[in-house]
């Protein structure tokens, strides 16, 4: 072994290696349309906003729409960007509409910056939000013409407002506040042919994306095209690929039916780009993408039904309406699939799902993450060795495995990989191609997010030994209740297992001797209001400490029973409020 | 229009706009491995060489062994390359066995260029190969030995030679010429835990690959990680995707067998690394690999049937080799399923292929396009208006559409598309994110090859308003007739259909009046020796004529029977040769 290899350094500096390099193929959104549209022309999208037209477009005609989308932002002045320099952020308030869509092609085709707005934030939120991006150019449904008025004169950098509406006359507006005003479909009649940039570079920003804020400020994340490209390709590697057993997401070709199902696009798109659906929808074939425009769930079950939809995804508490609208009680629902996401799901809901033949699959991922990371892939050896009982119950409990490219470890305070026993609790960190780039404008929660070079979710999980992650809590709902954990996720499931529950968020109180303890905040279902006490709800836990399910001491100090919970604009229980609420309750 | 966005300008440098850059998520082959070991720990792959022992590994016992083999690298002296320095070029003479295999993962993880050898080639354009990508080191199953050892003299670099063997006792040679020698599997032994490099640039070269030379001295084609990891991704994509009709790859999880099926790979991985498969089928999760080491059809037979393989692939002699082999004639190939490539096979082969029940898939590809770029998707539409016959008819007559991210034109001379009317022939062009960078060390070949960003296939091709592509003939092949294009693709498939032909090339031969005139080349089956004529055969082509097929001046002048056909280290039929025999056949 002593004679080393030394002809190395001689020669090969990239100059004689290469002579002549080509240009590099870049992954960038404009690849994902051309799959599209070359693999699926015929392919249909559906507009069908409440009490509205049913408007529809082949993929060949949508792809026509957002080439002359290039040339509106060209008119509006819009400016292209590059991995040094971004372009202009563009705001987004709709709801989920053939527009939007086409917006969330060619803003980042054309090189500037995605910036769809949580409508469901406060307007404060959302003035922060948008001149913390500097906004200038907003496209916005008519439906928020009011908020936009409201907070225009606190936009700092707003200077176009582009208005979309379903209205056959254009919108008569000139101005509001210092920004100049524009009829969307007026301005797509005047657009001629546009030619997007041949070859974007796949490092330039094309996403500006707010975390829901159930913790602080909403913190700003940052895509860049690799990221987002990057996503949509594997979350449509693990949707075609986890067909079996029936838990998984059915838009593309799959083995129930060869030509895919008719998706109904529930998850809103502002909401971490409507969890990438816009995108892989498109790249994967789906023969029908299903807008719904504003939400309204007695439409939405009108459409799941004239659409034939057979696949939707979204929150728990999505899921938890679809079910209990008086409108569905009669619509049958078995085999629709249900992606579920956001949040945790509690048992209760599972099994009211599964009681109506519903399919659920579960995923895991934030808005850091783009978001989806980890979901059940079920390896040959699993199949062959768990009964479908098992398999079920794994896909369900357990949040999955990586996704093809994407790392995780449930890490120790010290970073070490805790024991994967299903049992020792860690933190869950994650390494893949399209976590994001950091908060902008926010070294120190970028760096306090990314220590180690890992991504540190917040969120507390266990392993097994197969490699399946389990969610125990959020690190900042668990309680800590004389210095042991109680997992208030663990607490809501089993709770909401109790008939009269509708829903409950379990949170931890301050307590003299404890430090913390636990507090249930039930929602009744209404024909149960006034009949079911908190010793009723108390026992019923209790019953899970004899079954050894849990321990004694996880049984909550009080119940407390509410109209309704308080909800984050992503349409999640807002924990933080309900802290602050009902933090002082055990005291006095 | 006319108030311009000015704010851009002034703030929004890189270094403002992020603060803080999280280290990027690279697109390496170590992801691959990790992406199988962690979704897919207990698959299995099965090394069984003819009179050998079968040896299998799970794929975790093969992370471990591909984790000792870079502590092997190390100790050889192996060094690490970078974006702008390529690494060591390690040679590889193998067949497909797991430690080929091995080096496949463990080269480019250690940031090594891996230079997997044509052993089919001729010795001097080993020796010209060698030296012209300056192989430092070469691993070299003992079967190769001879041949390395009469070439050491001439390879200028050759430093180490590591000798693969399945025997007990090890190797018992110290040098040869100037490189020292070592046994594999006593290093593999010696060898400590290793820690690849974490995260490598995915712009390294990974490796080098040489056309097969059916036109002049091979080409080196150089491709980085992030080709090679890109084209592995896109291959899984439509693998799991296009199972409709039953004309598609296998090897993961699917419609007819949710643990999917093992695989058997058959493309040497010398040739194109082997398609692919060593990368696609470990993220994959195929349930078990299955190597067969040195090509012997009766012992592939017996892993066919022992393995219970249902899944293989490789260019039409390796089909026709199967289906002719007098030990397969009562095996049951119904439901077997055969990934063509690297050739167009004949309609007489695909029929007889039919008849036996083999299923067949198409593709197309060049080593320079890593390889696969088209393959069939048969979108909603057509699945629903196309009968099975016409689906079936459409997948084995087109190479397809594009894969995703790939972009495909059939264009004139003057690089604008022809049109779509499926006649009119014009050069396929391509652009993919997972084409070479270029011809190494030969600038102008490059340049010719990537004229206008386009990579041109030399390919003649038409292409249908539904966007199918079709092959017509390489550029090479075609015949030039009086100033009007031949086919010789189109009459070798329809000499093919006469029941005496086994094999057939056609190719132009020089005339004098009209410059080419077609020649068939023809090889008789056993039985038939003899007894079939040179007029039966232009008869046979004339009732083609009669039928409107082809025009009647496509009809060969000549039929010559030999005993067999001259072939290219990738088994293609080697036209070249045939040219060179036969070019002045008319002429006297």
């Amino acid at each position: 072994m002593n004679e080393q290899i030394q002809q190395q350094h001689k020669y090969n500096t990239e100059e004689e290696v290469f002579n002549e390099i080509i240009p590099g193929y870049q992954l960038t959104i404009d690849k994902i349309l051309k799959t599209g549209i070359t693999l699926f022309p015929n392919n249909e999208i559906v507009y069908w906003p409440p009490n509205g037209r049913r408007l529809h477009f082949t993929f060949k005609e949508f792809n026509e729409r957002v080439n002359r989308l290039g040339w509106v932002l060209k008119e509006l002045g819009v400016i292209s960007g590059d991995p040094r320099r971004m372009g202009t952020r563009v705001a987004i308030f709709d709801w989920n509409t053939h527009r939007f869509l086409e917006l969330l092609y060619a803003v980042p085709m054309y090189g500037a910056v995605l910036q769809p707005v949580n409508i469901r934030l406060a307007p404060e939120e959302i003035i922060y939000v948008m001149n913390k991006s500097r906004d200038e150019v907003a496209f916005v449904n008519a439906d928020f013409l009011p908020l936009i008025k409201a907070i225009a004169p606190k936009l700092e950098y707003l200077r176009k407002i582009v208005v979309m509406h379903d209205g056959e006359e254009p919108i008569k507006i000139e101005r509001i506040s210092n920004a100049e005003v524009y009829d969307y479909e007026e301005l797509m009649k005047e657009a001629r042919e546009f030619n997007y940039p041949e070859e974007l570079d796949e490092r330039t920003v094309m996403v500006m994306m707010y975390t829901s804020g159930t913790t602080g400020l909403p913190k700003a994340t940052i895509f860049r095209h690799r990221e987002i490209v990057l996503h949509a390709i594997a979350v449509l590697i693990i949707a075609v690929w986890n067909w079996y057993p029936a838990h998984y997401l059915r838009f593309t070709r799959n083995a129930y039916n060869p030509l895919g199902e008719p998706s109904l696009l529930l998850v809103p798109f502002y909401h971490v780009l409507g969890w990438g659906a816009p995108y892989y929808n498109i790249m994967g074939g789906t023969p029908k993408i299903v807008l719904p425009g504003r939400y309204e769930w007695n439409h939405i079950i009108r459409l799941i039904k004239e659409e034939k939809v057979k696949n939707a995804g979204g929150v728990p508490t999505m899921l938890y309406l679809m079910l209990n609208s008086p409108e569905l009680k009669d619509v049958d629902l078995r085999g629709f699939l249900w992606s579920l996401g956001g949040a945790a799901a509690t048992k209760g809901l599972i099994e009211e799902a599964r009681k109506r033949g519903v399919i659920l699959t579960n995923g895991y991922g934030l808005t850091e993450t783009a978001p989806v990371v980890i979901a059940p892939t079920l390896s040959p050896d699993l199949i062959m060795n768990l009964s479908e009982e098992e398999l079920q119950e794994l896909v369900v409990n357990s949040i999955g495995k990586p996704l093809p490219f994407v790392q995780a470890r449930v890490v120790d305070e010290e970073g070490r990989d805790v024991p994967k026993d299903g049992k020792t609790v860690g933190e869950l960190v994650l390494r893949a191609p399209w976590i994001t780039l950091g908060y902008y404008g926010d070294p120190e929660k970028t760096r306090a997010a990314f220590k180690d070079g890992w991504f540190h979710t917040g969120d507390l999980a266990t392993w097994d030994e197969r490699g399946f992650i389990y969610i125990v809590d959020r690190a900042k709902d668990v309680i800590k209740s004389g210095g042991e954990w109680i997992s208030s996720l663990k607490l809501e499931s089993l709770i909401s297992l109790h008939p009269a529950v509708a829903e409950v968020a379990v949170i931890g109180a301050t307590h003299e001797k404890w430090g913390e303890r636990p507090v249930a905040i039930v929602v009744l279902r209404p024909e149960f209001k006034g009949r079911v006490k908190e010793e009723d709800i108390i026992n019923h836990v209790r019953t899970f400490v004899d079954e050894g399910v849990i321990p004694k001491w996880w049984v909550p100090d009080k119940v407390i029973f509410v109209d309704e919970l308080p909800k984050t604009g992503a349409a999640k229980i807002d924990k933080k409020v309900l802290r602050d609420r009902y933090r002082d309750v055990l005291i006095k």
